[in-house]
């Protein structure tokens, strides 16, 4: 029998890993953006590439592959895989890639069992119910516009309204505002102009819509940074309070196991999961990296038992730790 | 003397009005979307010519055009006028153009007093505090990323969001989410699909994200619509907060005044001014129409009074019932 390939496709890198049956991972490799949707099929499938080229060199060895996993958030609504299957057979892999949800990956980076819960905030923010290893419901992850309440978009929109609205006499004063303005260079300049509003606004008008909306999330790290502001401390009330229903829209008390939690901004907020039924545990994971191994696993056919769910995760940790990226 | 030219240039639609130095209106016109930043200046010169010819052509008189007052969003940032003063050449308007504030106009469409105050909330929203006929000091209107709250376009989010999470089992219930779905012709399904998600928020997602941001205003009518419902109903509390916050921010207990109201959205909500220092009464006014004409009068050098006030409101209304559109 063959190895098992598996990687996880995010919107900003990607990461694969070439494992064995026994679960003992041989080779990690990074690439760039990979996800189809975000990235455009050709720059996705050339990141993906790379990531698995890297990792098949790395583990040096010229057994074949016999299944391959490929975690994407988007996998349950774009169902092709000619993108990347064609792709993969220029660097010896062939056969099919099984697309699996990113949530999906994200759940079984930090659990073994086939029950429980994911939840991810970065710079959007969703969360999914597991049974029996599937998912079976998704909560949110409906992106900027209409949902991703809690998230690093979420986040950095509050920060800048509420900067706004204190230039604009309407909000009260906040430290966020000096650290807005000073991260976009942008000085404090009270006087009214012509418009009848301060300079300083002006100039934050001119800034954020330059931006992609998107693009908002990157001010979400500034409301960890102010330290102790009340404007700020009730943006993160509330996202860690929007985070916790997100959660309880999945939560059954007919499903128990671990809620694992992914993506910075969960991480700085901390997860709230006090009284919402059905979570044993919370466990923490920085991507989804060992749990597609996992997902390659079991559609290689192996149970994934708590054995070897501890050598995917040690050996993969190993790996990584080398820093070959 | 000459007569005067008065253009309440909108996103939406333009109004022209060609008036004495007594203040009677002669002739009134239209046209559709003339602001040169949100329709560029090709658009909004050919817009704003229409409006003027129809309304010269009504007012029926050789006599000159001897000031002209255009009205718009953003007047102050925008300060070139060769854009419309090279078109009105060709329908015989020469001189200078003086360009206005659209917030001073509205003010001016329901007040000939020098001090108070105006607030529209449309698709936007702004308040202005207004001292010796001239814009002071303005709040919001900063657009829908960073400001405009209890506008058309924040409703409109609002709306969506709530929907979105309905169906997404992370908010209440809402007599919004049949209105919605209905109003873009997607049946309820409650059924979870692979993502796990219901099919409805499925094809709600798709019809949101195909629109650009701005639109999602033409759902606040909704909010309207939908009869008793407690989650419209704290969307509506929410709004008329926000503009009273936005009205506030510009209330001073130095400048007395009426506070003059324009915009759908505003018409529909009501305004709450109860306890804003400064304001000493409330009127509503269609557009900024009648405040171009009173600006043109007083770049003319005429001192408008209470009766030429009247006699601009009253001619003016004449020549729009006539349905000369």
């Amino acid at each position: 029998m063959g190895n098992l390939l598996a990687v996880d496709a995010g919107g900003t890198s990607t990461r694969a890993v070439v494992l064995t049956r026994e679960g003992e991972c041989l080779g990690f490799g990074v690439g760039g953006a990979g996800n189809p949707i975000s990235s455009g099929t050709e720059h996705a499938s050339r990141e993906v590439v790379t990531a698995v080229s890297a990792a098949l060199d790395r583990a040096g060895t010229h057994q074949g592959i016999d299944a391959a996993v490929l975690a994407m958030a988007g996998s349950r609504t774009y169902v092709s895989t000619e993108w990347i299957t064609s792709a993969l057979i220029r660097v010896g892999v062939e056969g099919p890639v099984e697309l699996e949800s990113d949530l999906l990956a994200t759940f079984c980076s930090g659990a073994w069992e086939p029950d429980g819960y994911a939840i991810v905030a970065g710079t959007g923010a969703a969360a999914i119910r597991v049974h029996d290893g599937r998912l079976e419901v998704a909560s949110d992850g409906l992106g900027w516009l209409l949902g991703d309440a809690g998230s690093g978009f979420w986040l950095g929109r509050r920060v800048v309204r509420a900067v706004a609205a204190e230039l604009d006499a309407r909000g009260q004063h906040t430290a966020l505002t000096p650290l807005l303005l000073g991260t976009l260079g942008i000085a404090s300049e009270a006087e009214i102009t012509e418009d009848g509003r301060p300079e300083s606004l002006r100039q934050l008008l001119d800034a954020v819509y330059s931006l992609r909306p998107i693009e908002l999330a990157t001010f979400a790290p500034l409301v960890f940074a102010v330290g102790d502001d009340v404007v700020a401390r009730s943006i993160t009330l509330d996202a860690r309070s929007a985070l916790k229903t997100t959660l309880g829209a999945v939560a059954s008390a007919d499903v128990h196991g671990p809620v694992v939690c992914g993506g910075g901004v969960l991480s700085a907020l901390g997860l709230d999961s006090e009284g919402v039924p059905g979570v044993t545990d919370v466990r923490s994971v920085a991507d989804g990296t060992a749990g597609a191994a996992v997902l390659a696993l079991r559609y290689g056919g192996v149970t994934v038992d708590e054995d070897v769910f501890a050598r995917v995760d040690a050996t993969l940790r190993a790996l990584r730790a080398e820093g070959v990226r």
